[in-house]
Protein backbone atom coordinates (compact mmCIF):
# COMPACT_ATOMS: atom_id res chain seq x y z
CA UNK A 1 0.00 0.00 0.00
CA UNK A 2 1.36 3.51 -0.66
CA UNK A 3 1.20 6.46 1.12
CA UNK A 4 -1.45 8.16 -1.50
CA UNK A 5 -3.65 5.67 -1.14
CA UNK A 6 -4.33 5.83 2.08
CA UNK A 7 -7.77 7.00 2.73
CA UNK A 8 -7.58 10.42 4.75
CA UNK A 9 -8.99 10.56 8.33
CA UNK A 10 -12.14 11.87 8.59
CA UNK A 11 -12.11 15.95 8.24
CA UNK A 12 -13.29 17.11 11.75
CA UNK A 13 -16.44 18.91 11.42
CA UNK A 14 -16.59 23.27 11.77
CA UNK A 15 -18.77 22.64 14.85
CA UNK A 16 -16.82 20.70 17.01
CA UNK A 17 -13.39 22.57 15.86
CA UNK A 18 -15.04 25.73 17.31
CA UNK A 19 -16.65 23.88 20.55
CA UNK A 20 -12.78 23.02 20.87
CA UNK A 21 -11.24 26.45 20.33
CA UNK A 22 -13.85 28.06 22.51
CA UNK A 23 -13.02 25.78 25.08
CA UNK A 24 -9.34 26.21 24.87
CA UNK A 25 -9.82 30.14 25.04
CA UNK A 26 -11.93 29.96 28.02
CA UNK A 27 -9.17 27.68 30.09
CA UNK A 28 -6.80 30.22 28.75
CA UNK A 29 -8.54 32.82 30.56
CA UNK A 30 -9.50 30.85 33.53
CA UNK A 31 -5.52 30.46 33.79
CA UNK A 32 -4.48 33.89 32.59
CA UNK A 33 -7.24 35.19 35.78
CA UNK A 34 -5.76 33.09 38.73
CA UNK A 35 -2.09 33.26 37.41
CA UNK A 36 -1.48 36.36 36.50
CA UNK A 37 -5.03 38.72 37.84
CA UNK A 38 -7.54 40.19 36.38
CA UNK A 39 -5.85 43.17 33.74
CA UNK A 40 -3.95 39.99 31.78
CA UNK A 41 -7.28 38.28 30.71
CA UNK A 42 -8.02 40.11 27.62
CA UNK A 43 -9.13 38.78 24.53
CA UNK A 44 -5.94 39.69 22.69
CA UNK A 45 -3.78 38.04 25.43
CA UNK A 46 -5.74 34.83 25.84
CA UNK A 47 -5.92 34.34 22.45
CA UNK A 48 -2.12 34.46 21.75
CA UNK A 49 -1.61 32.31 25.13
CA UNK A 50 -4.41 29.47 24.06
CA UNK A 51 -2.61 29.42 20.10
CA UNK A 52 -5.96 30.78 18.96
CA UNK A 53 -5.73 33.42 15.90
CA UNK A 54 -6.88 37.01 17.15
CA UNK A 55 -9.61 36.94 14.69
CA UNK A 56 -10.92 33.13 15.57
CA UNK A 57 -11.20 34.87 19.04
CA UNK A 58 -12.89 37.53 18.26
CA UNK A 59 -15.56 35.87 16.40
CA UNK A 60 -16.13 33.93 19.58
CA UNK A 61 -15.96 36.47 22.20
CA UNK A 62 -16.36 40.27 20.39
CA UNK A 63 -16.04 41.79 23.64
CA UNK A 64 -13.76 41.58 27.34
CA UNK A 65 -17.04 41.29 28.28
CA UNK A 66 -18.11 38.43 26.87
CA UNK A 67 -15.50 36.61 27.32
CA UNK A 68 -15.17 37.17 30.97
CA UNK A 69 -18.87 36.46 31.55
CA UNK A 70 -18.41 32.57 29.69
CA UNK A 71 -15.48 32.47 31.50
CA UNK A 72 -17.61 32.98 34.53
CA UNK A 73 -20.32 30.30 33.59
CA UNK A 74 -17.06 27.86 33.25
CA UNK A 75 -15.84 28.52 36.77
CA UNK A 76 -19.00 28.13 38.30
CA UNK A 77 -19.65 25.36 36.05
CA UNK A 78 -16.28 23.61 37.00
CA UNK A 79 -16.63 24.44 40.82
CA UNK A 80 -19.93 22.40 40.25
CA UNK A 81 -18.43 19.58 39.28
CA UNK A 82 -15.96 19.18 41.60
CA UNK A 83 -18.90 20.18 44.20
CA UNK A 84 -20.85 16.80 42.52
CA UNK A 85 -18.06 14.39 42.72
CA UNK A 86 -18.87 11.06 43.51
CA UNK A 87 -19.12 10.12 47.51
CA UNK A 88 -22.44 9.45 47.72
CA UNK A 89 -21.66 5.22 46.81
CA UNK A 90 -19.81 5.38 50.42
CA UNK A 91 -21.35 4.17 53.06
CA UNK A 92 -22.28 6.84 55.80
CA UNK A 93 -19.97 7.10 58.71
CA UNK A 94 -16.94 8.73 59.12
CA UNK A 95 -14.75 8.09 55.90
CA UNK A 96 -17.91 9.50 54.31
CA UNK A 97 -17.53 12.86 56.45
CA UNK A 98 -14.10 12.97 55.87
CA UNK A 99 -14.74 12.71 52.14
CA UNK A 100 -17.74 15.29 52.32
CA UNK A 101 -15.39 17.88 53.82
CA UNK A 102 -12.37 17.32 51.84
CA UNK A 103 -14.59 17.54 48.49
CA UNK A 104 -15.93 20.98 49.98
CA UNK A 105 -12.37 22.19 50.18
CA UNK A 106 -10.99 21.12 46.52
CA UNK A 107 -14.02 23.20 44.99
CA UNK A 108 -12.48 26.64 46.46
CA UNK A 109 -8.75 25.70 46.10
CA UNK A 110 -8.35 24.75 42.69
CA UNK A 111 -7.68 27.35 39.84
CA UNK A 112 -10.92 27.95 39.37
CA UNK A 113 -11.67 29.63 42.94
CA UNK A 114 -8.24 31.90 42.15
CA UNK A 115 -9.92 33.05 38.94
CA UNK A 116 -13.00 33.73 40.40
CA UNK A 117 -11.63 35.45 43.21
CA UNK A 118 -9.86 37.64 40.28
CA UNK A 119 -13.53 38.76 39.38
CA UNK A 120 -14.83 39.12 42.47
CA UNK A 121 -12.04 41.83 43.40
CA UNK A 122 -13.26 43.29 40.17
CA UNK A 123 -16.28 43.63 40.85
CA UNK A 124 -16.12 45.11 44.19
CA UNK A 125 -16.02 48.70 42.44
CA UNK A 126 -18.26 47.47 39.00
CA UNK A 127 -22.05 47.00 39.74
CA UNK A 128 -22.82 45.84 36.27
CA UNK A 129 -20.12 42.87 37.00
CA UNK A 130 -21.47 42.20 40.11
CA UNK A 131 -25.22 41.79 38.67
CA UNK A 132 -23.69 39.34 36.43
CA UNK A 133 -22.22 37.21 38.90
CA UNK A 134 -24.39 37.26 42.07
CA UNK A 135 -27.15 34.83 40.48
CA UNK A 136 -24.53 32.35 39.44
CA UNK A 137 -22.78 32.31 42.81
CA UNK A 138 -26.49 32.18 44.29
CA UNK A 139 -26.89 28.95 41.74
CA UNK A 140 -23.52 27.67 42.88
CA UNK A 141 -23.92 27.96 46.46
CA UNK A 142 -27.73 26.17 46.54
CA UNK A 143 -26.44 23.16 44.65
CA UNK A 144 -22.63 22.81 46.43
CA UNK A 145 -24.79 22.93 49.78
CA UNK A 146 -27.37 20.52 48.43
CA UNK A 147 -24.90 18.36 47.54
CA UNK A 148 -22.85 18.53 51.02
CA UNK A 149 -25.94 18.02 53.07
CA UNK A 150 -26.65 14.39 50.68
CA UNK A 151 -22.94 13.55 51.54
CA UNK A 152 -23.16 14.40 55.30
CA UNK A 153 -26.76 12.88 56.03
CA UNK A 154 -27.58 10.35 53.10
CA UNK A 155 -30.94 9.99 55.09
CA UNK A 156 -31.91 13.51 55.12
CA UNK A 157 -32.46 12.85 58.72
CA UNK A 158 -30.31 14.96 60.53
CA UNK A 159 -31.45 18.12 61.68
CA UNK A 160 -27.99 19.42 61.49
CA UNK A 161 -26.70 18.55 58.45
CA UNK A 162 -28.18 22.17 56.89
CA UNK A 163 -26.14 23.82 59.20
CA UNK A 164 -23.20 22.36 59.39
CA UNK A 165 -23.14 21.39 55.64
CA UNK A 166 -23.42 25.79 55.33
CA UNK A 167 -20.39 25.66 58.48
CA UNK A 168 -18.32 23.57 56.01
CA UNK A 169 -18.69 25.63 53.29
CA UNK A 170 -17.61 28.50 54.56
CA UNK A 171 -15.22 27.26 56.33
CA UNK A 172 -14.03 25.91 52.48
CA UNK A 173 -13.84 29.52 51.35
CA UNK A 174 -12.11 30.53 54.26
CA UNK A 175 -9.25 27.78 53.90
CA UNK A 176 -9.28 28.80 49.64
CA UNK A 177 -8.38 32.49 50.47
CA UNK A 178 -5.34 31.40 52.59
CA UNK A 179 -4.40 29.13 50.15
CA UNK A 180 -3.82 32.35 47.22
CA UNK A 181 -0.61 34.04 48.26
CA UNK A 182 1.11 30.73 49.05
CA UNK A 183 0.81 26.79 49.59
CA UNK A 184 -0.98 26.39 52.77
CA UNK A 185 -1.81 23.18 52.80
CA UNK A 186 -0.15 21.55 55.21
CA UNK A 187 -1.74 23.67 57.84
CA UNK A 188 -4.77 23.38 55.84
CA UNK A 189 -4.77 19.97 56.56
CA UNK A 190 -4.24 20.29 60.58
CA UNK A 191 -7.68 22.43 60.13
CA UNK A 192 -9.43 19.91 57.69
CA UNK A 193 -8.47 17.09 60.59
CA UNK A 194 -9.88 19.17 63.40
CA UNK A 195 -13.51 20.20 61.45
CA UNK A 196 -13.90 16.78 60.07
CA UNK A 197 -14.00 15.47 64.11
CA UNK A 198 -16.67 18.29 64.92
CA UNK A 199 -18.52 17.73 61.90
CA UNK A 200 -18.64 13.98 62.98
CA UNK A 201 -19.35 15.02 66.60
CA UNK A 202 -22.31 17.30 65.80
CA UNK A 203 -23.69 14.99 63.49
CA UNK A 204 -23.90 11.86 66.17
CA UNK A 205 -24.82 14.59 69.01
CA UNK A 206 -27.75 15.67 66.81
CA UNK A 207 -29.03 12.18 66.17
CA UNK A 208 -28.49 11.63 69.58
CA UNK A 209 -26.59 8.52 69.57
CA UNK B 1 -13.74 91.25 76.00
CA UNK B 2 -13.45 92.26 72.91
CA UNK B 3 -12.61 89.65 69.99
CA UNK B 4 -9.45 91.21 69.21
CA UNK B 5 -8.03 90.07 72.55
CA UNK B 6 -8.49 86.43 72.54
CA UNK B 7 -5.40 84.83 72.94
CA UNK B 8 -4.91 82.71 69.68
CA UNK B 9 -5.15 78.73 70.23
CA UNK B 10 -1.86 77.93 70.19
CA UNK B 11 -0.69 76.60 66.66
CA UNK B 12 -0.88 73.00 65.79
CA UNK B 13 2.54 71.73 65.59
CA UNK B 14 3.74 70.83 62.67
CA UNK B 15 4.89 67.58 62.81
CA UNK B 16 1.02 66.78 64.17
CA UNK B 17 -0.24 68.39 61.36
CA UNK B 18 2.33 66.00 59.30
CA UNK B 19 0.82 62.92 61.49
CA UNK B 20 -2.80 63.74 60.82
CA UNK B 21 -2.38 64.35 57.16
CA UNK B 22 -0.47 60.90 56.98
CA UNK B 23 -3.41 59.04 58.45
CA UNK B 24 -5.72 61.36 56.36
CA UNK B 25 -3.98 59.48 53.15
CA UNK B 26 -3.97 56.60 54.66
CA UNK B 27 -7.79 56.29 55.31
CA UNK B 28 -8.59 57.70 51.75
CA UNK B 29 -6.37 54.98 50.55
CA UNK B 30 -7.79 52.31 52.64
CA UNK B 31 -11.35 53.01 51.85
CA UNK B 32 -10.62 53.94 47.66
CA UNK B 33 -9.46 49.87 48.00
CA UNK B 34 -12.61 49.24 49.61
CA UNK B 35 -14.93 50.54 47.89
CA UNK B 36 -13.75 51.44 43.97
CA UNK B 37 -10.99 48.72 43.87
CA UNK B 38 -6.73 48.34 43.22
CA UNK B 39 -6.61 50.60 40.68
CA UNK B 40 -8.41 53.46 42.13
CA UNK B 41 -5.75 53.61 45.33
CA UNK B 42 -3.43 56.11 43.37
CA UNK B 43 -1.35 58.97 45.41
CA UNK B 44 -3.14 61.57 43.46
CA UNK B 45 -7.08 60.22 43.30
CA UNK B 46 -6.45 59.36 47.29
CA UNK B 47 -4.51 62.70 47.72
CA UNK B 48 -8.06 64.41 46.21
CA UNK B 49 -10.14 62.28 48.12
CA UNK B 50 -8.77 63.26 51.48
CA UNK B 51 -8.38 66.73 50.45
CA UNK B 52 -4.82 67.15 50.99
CA UNK B 53 -2.73 68.51 47.89
CA UNK B 54 -1.17 66.29 45.21
CA UNK B 55 2.12 67.96 46.93
CA UNK B 56 1.86 67.22 50.27
CA UNK B 57 0.61 63.31 49.62
CA UNK B 58 3.85 62.71 47.67
CA UNK B 59 5.78 64.42 50.12
CA UNK B 60 4.26 61.47 52.65
CA UNK B 61 4.00 58.71 49.89
CA UNK B 62 6.17 59.75 46.75
CA UNK B 63 5.45 56.42 45.11
CA UNK B 64 2.40 54.33 44.43
CA UNK B 65 4.20 51.33 46.04
CA UNK B 66 5.16 53.16 49.61
CA UNK B 67 1.04 54.39 49.89
CA UNK B 68 0.12 50.59 49.30
CA UNK B 69 2.65 49.37 51.68
CA UNK B 70 1.58 52.08 54.38
CA UNK B 71 -1.98 51.12 53.76
CA UNK B 72 -1.19 47.59 54.38
CA UNK B 73 0.70 48.04 57.59
CA UNK B 74 -2.33 50.28 59.01
CA UNK B 75 -4.99 47.38 57.42
CA UNK B 76 -3.33 44.72 59.67
CA UNK B 77 -3.03 47.49 62.40
CA UNK B 78 -6.61 47.89 62.58
CA UNK B 79 -7.46 44.30 62.14
CA UNK B 80 -5.12 43.00 64.95
CA UNK B 81 -6.58 45.92 66.86
CA UNK B 82 -10.11 44.34 66.27
CA UNK B 83 -9.11 40.82 67.02
CA UNK B 84 -7.69 42.45 70.33
CA UNK B 85 -11.08 43.91 71.68
CA UNK B 86 -11.62 43.19 75.05
CA UNK B 87 -13.82 40.59 75.86
CA UNK B 88 -11.44 38.89 78.37
CA UNK B 89 -12.95 40.54 81.47
CA UNK B 90 -15.89 38.40 80.54
CA UNK B 91 -16.28 35.30 82.43
CA UNK B 92 -15.67 32.06 80.87
CA UNK B 93 -18.71 30.52 79.32
CA UNK B 94 -20.91 30.54 76.25
CA UNK B 95 -21.09 34.16 76.54
CA UNK B 96 -17.47 34.65 76.00
CA UNK B 97 -17.11 31.91 73.32
CA UNK B 98 -19.99 34.14 71.78
CA UNK B 99 -18.36 37.23 72.26
CA UNK B 100 -14.98 35.24 70.79
CA UNK B 101 -16.45 34.22 67.54
CA UNK B 102 -18.62 37.34 67.25
CA UNK B 103 -14.53 39.21 67.15
CA UNK B 104 -13.54 36.78 64.79
CA UNK B 105 -15.97 37.65 62.14
CA UNK B 106 -15.78 41.42 62.72
CA UNK B 107 -12.01 41.29 61.59
CA UNK B 108 -12.81 39.95 58.37
CA UNK B 109 -16.24 41.49 57.68
CA UNK B 110 -15.31 45.44 58.11
CA UNK B 111 -13.26 47.68 55.47
CA UNK B 112 -10.14 47.21 56.13
CA UNK B 113 -10.37 43.41 55.41
CA UNK B 114 -12.15 44.75 51.88
CA UNK B 115 -9.19 46.59 50.83
CA UNK B 116 -6.77 43.85 51.82
CA UNK B 117 -9.14 41.46 49.18
CA UNK B 118 -7.97 43.93 46.98
CA UNK B 119 -3.87 43.97 47.61
CA UNK B 120 -4.05 40.14 47.78
CA UNK B 121 -5.59 40.05 44.51
CA UNK B 122 -3.17 41.97 42.88
CA UNK B 123 -0.37 40.40 44.61
CA UNK B 124 -1.37 36.92 43.17
CA UNK B 125 0.36 38.44 39.62
CA UNK B 126 3.04 40.62 41.58
CA UNK B 127 5.87 38.47 43.50
CA UNK B 128 7.14 41.84 44.61
CA UNK B 129 3.89 42.66 46.84
CA UNK B 130 3.51 38.79 48.00
CA UNK B 131 6.66 39.34 49.60
CA UNK B 132 5.58 42.39 51.21
CA UNK B 133 2.25 41.41 52.29
CA UNK B 134 2.83 37.48 53.08
CA UNK B 135 5.46 39.06 56.83
CA UNK B 136 2.57 41.10 57.80
CA UNK B 137 -0.14 38.74 57.46
CA UNK B 138 1.92 35.53 59.02
CA UNK B 139 2.41 38.14 62.31
CA UNK B 140 -1.21 39.28 61.99
CA UNK B 141 -1.83 35.26 61.66
CA UNK B 142 -0.57 35.21 64.97
CA UNK B 143 -2.06 37.39 66.75
CA UNK B 144 -5.21 36.64 66.22
CA UNK B 145 -4.82 33.38 67.14
CA UNK B 146 -3.48 33.75 70.20
CA UNK B 147 -6.28 36.33 71.06
CA UNK B 148 -9.05 34.04 70.04
CA UNK B 149 -7.17 31.09 71.93
CA UNK B 150 -7.11 33.14 75.01
CA UNK B 151 -10.50 34.18 75.06
CA UNK B 152 -11.73 30.96 74.41
CA UNK B 153 -9.49 29.28 76.71
CA UNK B 154 -8.76 31.99 79.67
CA UNK B 155 -7.10 29.23 81.70
CA UNK B 156 -4.76 27.82 78.92
CA UNK B 157 -6.04 24.26 80.04
CA UNK B 158 -8.34 23.30 77.22
CA UNK B 159 -6.29 20.77 74.63
CA UNK B 160 -9.10 21.66 71.94
CA UNK B 161 -8.82 25.04 72.02
CA UNK B 162 -5.83 25.71 69.77
CA UNK B 163 -7.45 23.82 67.10
CA UNK B 164 -10.72 25.73 67.25
CA UNK B 165 -9.17 28.62 67.11
CA UNK B 166 -7.70 28.39 63.77
CA UNK B 167 -10.80 26.96 62.45
CA UNK B 168 -12.71 29.76 64.27
CA UNK B 169 -10.45 32.09 62.47
CA UNK B 170 -10.70 30.29 58.68
CA UNK B 171 -14.55 30.30 58.66
CA UNK B 172 -14.47 33.84 59.57
CA UNK B 173 -12.10 34.98 56.67
CA UNK B 174 -14.73 32.65 54.31
CA UNK B 175 -17.80 34.74 55.92
CA UNK B 176 -16.02 38.42 55.07
CA UNK B 177 -15.32 37.02 51.98
CA UNK B 178 -18.95 36.20 51.24
CA UNK B 179 -20.08 39.51 52.29
CA UNK B 180 -17.56 41.79 49.40
CA UNK B 181 -20.36 41.31 46.86
CA UNK B 182 -23.82 41.71 49.05
CA UNK B 183 -24.74 42.11 52.03
CA UNK B 184 -24.48 38.65 53.67
CA UNK B 185 -25.46 39.58 57.45
CA UNK B 186 -28.52 37.63 57.34
CA UNK B 187 -27.20 34.33 56.61
CA UNK B 188 -23.78 35.13 58.17
CA UNK B 189 -26.07 35.23 62.05
CA UNK B 190 -27.19 31.44 61.07
CA UNK B 191 -23.59 30.73 60.37
CA UNK B 192 -21.99 32.11 63.44
CA UNK B 193 -24.69 30.85 65.47
CA UNK B 194 -24.22 27.13 64.33
CA UNK B 195 -20.18 27.54 64.92
CA UNK B 196 -20.69 29.09 68.35
CA UNK B 197 -22.84 26.25 69.34
CA UNK B 198 -20.06 23.98 67.58
CA UNK B 199 -17.19 25.54 69.43
CA UNK B 200 -18.89 25.78 72.86
CA UNK B 201 -19.81 21.97 72.72
CA UNK B 202 -16.17 20.87 70.99
CA UNK B 203 -14.50 22.64 74.43
CA UNK B 204 -16.87 20.97 76.58
CA UNK B 205 -16.32 17.29 75.42
CA UNK B 206 -12.22 18.53 75.39
CA UNK B 207 -12.41 19.21 79.00
CA UNK B 208 -14.30 15.61 79.50
CA UNK B 209 -17.22 17.22 81.06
Amino acid sequence: MTVGSRTPPPREPRQERSRITRERLLRSTIEALAHDGWSAATVAAVAEQAGVSRGAAQHHFPTREALITAALEQVFEDMTSTASTAITAMPAGPDRIAAAVDRAVRIYTGTEFKAALQVWAAAASDPALRQLILPMEDRFAHAAHQMTVEALDPDGANPQAHNVAQVTLDLARGLGLADTLSDDSKRRAQVVATWTELVAAALRSAEGV
